[in-house]
């Protein structure tokens, strides 16, 4: 049988820590399961892109780092903001899994809650592999291309994602 | 005819507060009727308990009150987030009810303009009974058992309530 | 530990096979929880009552059958549509439960598949202890009080129901 | 003060009876609330139209019949599918009204319901003027231009709406 | 062909600097389109008047200043908040429109990139004609009367909603 | 730059005409985007597997047929019932694309008023290769095996599929 694990996160965007956590997880199963969150969100400071931009950037990066498809799924799931349907709604979307790897508290908790094997993930120079770090060097106009791999950055330029962040924190919409 | 008296509450968690709001909305009518409003929601920092967890809580400590469950009417209501539409929600959920208790402003306004007898309610120590105070001792560690109805600490305690909000106030999902 | 069984239906109305299923139930169990499904419908031809005139009727029925309160729950639960979720909404919305008594096909298949105990419901004159059915007498102007429990007859008759239900007919709306 | 009455349809399209109502409102209270429903609903065999669509062709209506745009009010309003709080939608969406005007049997029992006047519309040659009766005739290739106002068959003409109802009724989508 | 010119607010309330951007609008288009978002909420500190009542003191405040109603088109549009569908979302609601006026980034964004022509609004005032800067003055019982049309204040007055807007801020609830 | 054609379906399930399909997009352009449509949903008559199961079904086919993954994107994409928002969420949860196969006549209409180039889909043997077909064949205990790839096949057994749509077929709940 097929042995696959499972991360959870909005990848916005997708960078050098999720890669290798994506690397550390098939060390320890067969295939891993991406689900790609809050894919119904877009064009907001804290989540820029649209899902489609992220499957985009994400698989160019996976497949820069020549991590084989063949192992992977990048799957989309809208969020539903009523956290006694999430686990469902993560099994629904997605083929079988036996282990979810978060370090995430509230994942962590309903997963658990629900019966299942869930691991931490070992973190890689947590503090700058992070999505916010990322988002908010865009914003000031610093460098964040080191922090992602070139696929991704390549098509945050390609869509001038950087423009689009700087753009979007001056809006008070909601 | 029946009269009959509404409250409505998120109850996360239900208290003496409250439970002393109950006892005297039954010295003025027949029946309570006890919304538990945004039921869709739990796992959150605010609002940690599923409304089945809540439900049993609020039902146990009536019991160990020795309010008879006769009297009173326990009715999970979910959220709209639509203003407009809260007082046909509330009404389409209950049973027929001639008062409304409350000292919640947007309640009594949304209320008061569709008609109802919106009457205060006399408050017993509010700054102590006061269900954020409560979440806010269990998360610091601090005494919060004497806050509550033995009925509903005990479930609270059954369920590892204490140690599912240390772990909700850990994450930055929403 | 109390055991709890569950039945879920939509009750449009409470009838006398209904209350047959609940003394069933409480043979097997301490007590059964009643979940009152399509919370949010009414006012249509297959959903006539508000849920809160539902829940007025059932429990009336209940305390009429001399059934104490304190060995029911009264829940209700409004639908998704989306299957996937159904088990965690009712897991969520009810206390904690042992057996689910179901014969409808779709409510069997996904507990089991969620893993719960399922089991089947003695059914007590079925062609005639039934909601369609009644709903079909109310329409046509035939005797349908003699297949529900007084206390359901008696609030239908209050809120002029039979005359809801034939105008309802006559409405293309969905 | 200004009296206002209110009329609630889909103009799928919007037709000669439509404009009769109209003008036999007009001739009683101050000015009309048109409420366009299913605002949401386009491109389906029985709601062809988008709301912008519809209210454009009633606008034009409405000037070609010399009825001063100062006497009526077009307000589209969202389908919730949920009956209890359709009367509050409505309410939220218009100014304030004193009658409703209808002959659906399902609008007027939900209005009366709340308490509201409502009054009959004495038809006007229903069987054909029927926005189901138009679309079946665009449909089968038959004569509908003479069932409507002329501005509304130049829209509809302008944006090829006979050819859209023929492809929707190929579709087997919902 | 006739030119329609687009504006977006949530106008709560309508004041002098909107007046002004419609006069402006109509200077270089036929028809100015103005639809009215967040039209499903009201109650709250932020939104206070339902898209009624919004319509209502919009609509006098035209005729106030003498703007023809058949130059103008008021059009309610609830928010989706899910970008990815808010300008198709604003298509669908309107009569077709060739330019959009707006100097709110994200709507900039938008509705560029589904390739509209989006012009800026030369801003008069725009420190003191703000909605925020009206409601803070009306929740402090400061003037701020002379800031909107004598219609929109003669509408709030009559619907107290200075008072509502007092009672608001009192509540927590979202 | 990458030219990729879009299909959609809902592939309940997956069968030969859908292969055929694939392979002869993959034809004409470099990539094929597979959205499969009502991700929502299953458990229903029309619907029977979850969106998980059907990308497993289809991933495993693919590799079956020797198609390479690198020129697939399997991406569900969650029904919204409002056909004016459908081109737009479709857009958003997908990469890039230049081309839409589709016979279905609303797909049609709706990318062609976008201003999408939409191709036709050569069928082969349509009366046979459908899912409806094999449906009815699953239900009547007929031979569906040979109309799907072997991989689907083996997965539908592995979940008693047939037995799910046997089971679903003698419920009446929507």
């Amino acid at each position: 049988m097929v042995k696959r694990g499972l991360i959870i996160g909005r990848f916005q965007p997708f960078h050098k820590g999720h890669l290798y956590v994506v690397k550390h997880v098939l060390e320890e199963v067969d295939e891993v399961v991406i689900v790609v969150g809050s894919a119904q969100y877009s064009h907001r400071l804290d989540n820029p892109f649209t899902v489609g931009e992220r499957l985009l950037m994400i698989r160019q990066a996976l497949q820069e780092a020549q991590i084989p498809l063949s192992k992977c799924w990048l799957i989309p799931v809208p969020d539903l903001h009523v956290h006694m349907l999430w686990v469902s709604q993560v099994i629904g979307y997605t083929p079988k899994f036996q282990i979810i790897y978060t370090n995430e508290p509230l994942t962590k908790r309903l997963f658990e809650e629900a019966g299942f094997n869930v691991k931490p993930i070992p973190f890689h120079k947590r503090k700058i592999y992070s999505a916010t770090e990322i988002r908010n060097r865009m914003l000031n106009g610093k460098n964040w291309k080191t922090l992602v791999p070139r696929a991704v950055a390549r098509n945050i330029e390609k869509i001038s994602g950087v423009k689009r962040i700087q753009e979007l924190a001056k809006t008070d919409k909601v």
